[in-house]
């Protein structure tokens, strides 16, 4: 069943105790470079620097005890996987994680950080479903998919709910689009609240798939997806894409070099350490794809792990 | 006459409209780390990068109206010299801002962004001095000192009342100690509204002005003094030192090592970017040079401005 925004409603009180109500900062200096007026919601200062928490912790929280007591499971080499890790440690349930044994040594530190059960997969579709199964017939544990879930949708929309209620008037929504959990979740609640909001995804040019999908009315699969945005590689779901042509106006894309600027300018001007799937938004701004001039504009900012051995740009 | 907590809560008021009320951020990794539950004042996220801005913007508010018309001046390759550029120009008056010609590309952009009139002397104390006097004396600016200054004290004082009105049942407070400035002010607040509270300064071993002159009963000048924390090189002045013996309770001292690691350790774990001299603080609690398990312990992150192409860790 689709969620609706009393899902989301009741999934901030559920997830209360769990995450961290983010703040909304303001930067005037990006305000005067964009003619607009620009209210960051922080989700790189969320629980394991993202919004992943959120949902983690919405679909956790809900399970029947009997499913319980068999743990969590769930494939992911960057944030969802940590968020997994550490809403099921808070909540007291096992969770088991399969990651690709190449997966940078940062994400894995971080989910063993947490306490949860990895197993090794190779790095490639293929195997970690195999390793998933696997894992899932020897346990029990209830599958969390990353995005393609009520539940999930239902949390991230938590991120949009608090950004619409504390800042009133907003005239834009701009989110980062990956699988879709984010966006769909936040503009349910933002055409919920306010009809007249418009929502507009981004995502790199590499990995256009909602934009394209949005375009052809029906989903097209990513071809290849490539960018320094690692967390908007994966394509849209169904019940994300469901979601995302009623209540998102329009899809923005960015290129490479864009989000690297854009990454950097946000960590030199607001001092706060974003990942470049997070920089999509602030590219497109930047660059002039969306029109924003004179408008309210709230801008989720996803995520911020980021490994600092490898930055974007010369050192 | 020494600044009390009335002129701090007066400061309050009156530079609301000019400066960003910081969020106060935990971070359950370094909850856990050390053993205490740890508040982080983000003055890393004010206006211009850094606490600074409150107490420019106490001061130049407060300039008569006649001095006022002919500006205000100060010598800083530093933040305060981008807060009184910014809060100068706030106020719709003229700044004149001395700086070393080899002052970090990234520092010059700032101060001239700001629209201040910067005059370049050499590198010296002399050079700075003179450039300084000859620029009083040219347009009659009124000189804003970066801390041994009432109306400063007061200023940075309300970052510590910011902390203290919002966080309960505080055990400690921990600041940086540059000037003293930001500590004073910090520390009067802090002490004039719960007495029982101990306020701990912090400094680099290669700049320790301000434990030995506590230890001393008297002024001691740092010789040579040398750190990354190059916000801390400063030596104390007077009338930030007679608040200091009045209302720190002690002074640590770290190494330079410790200060790297606990910048990189806040980056990573709160993902916001704090600077050298912002970092004494937590390299003091990780090292265990303060006694803080089981303690509920303020820790104000003084600034982010950082060169990006020049970090203190391998690239």
């Amino acid at each position: 069943m689709e969620p609706t925004l009393q899902h989301i409603r009741d999934a901030a009180v559920r997830i209360a105790p769990f995450v961290h109500r983010t703040p909304v900062l303001t930067c005037a200096t990006l305000n005067r470079m964009t003619g607009a007026q620009l209210f960051f919601k922080c989700e790189n200062l969320q629980k394991v620097g993202a919004f992943k928490m959120r949902g983690a912790s919405n679909a956790i929280a809900q399970l029947d005890p009997k499913a319980a007591v068999h743990g969590v499971a769930t494939h992911s080499s960057g944030n969802h996987g940590a968020a997994v890790a550490l809403a099921a440690r808070l909540m007291g349930i096992k969770a088991h994680v399969v990651m690709p044994d190449n997966a940078a040594a940062i994400k894995k530190l971080a989910v063993a950080g947490y306490g949860a059960n990895i197993t090794w997969c190779e790095p490639t579709i293929a195997s970690r479903d195999e390793y998933l199964a696997a894992v899932v017939q020897r346990t029990g544990a209830t599958v969390i998919h990353p995005y393609n879930n009520e539940r999930i949708i239902a949390g991230q929309g938590t991120a949009g709910l608090e950004l619409i209620e504390e800042i009133e008037h907003l005239d834009l929504l701009l989110v980062p689009v990956g699988g879709g959990g984010l966006i769909s979740g936040c503009a349910l609640a933002a055409k919920s609240l306010n009809p007249k909001i418009r929502v507009i995804g981004v995502e790199p040019e590499g990995a256009d798939d909602a934009r394209r999908s949005l375009a052809a009315g029906t989903l097209v699969p990513p071809m290849s997806p490539v960018s320094i945005a690692d967390g908007l590689l994966a394509p849209l779901g169904e019940k994300t894409f469901a979601i995302i042509r009623r209540y998102v106006d329009d899809i923005a894309a960015v290129s490479e070099t864009a989000i690297a600027h854009a990454m950097r300018t946000v960590w030199e001007r607001m001092k706060i350490i974003i990942e470049p799937s997070s920089a999509v938004t602030v590219a497109a701004i930047l660059e002039g794809k969306v029109d924003i001039p004179g408008r309210r504009c709230g801008i989720i900012l996803s995520g911020g792990n980021v490994d600092l051995d490898r930055l974007p740009w010369k050192q």
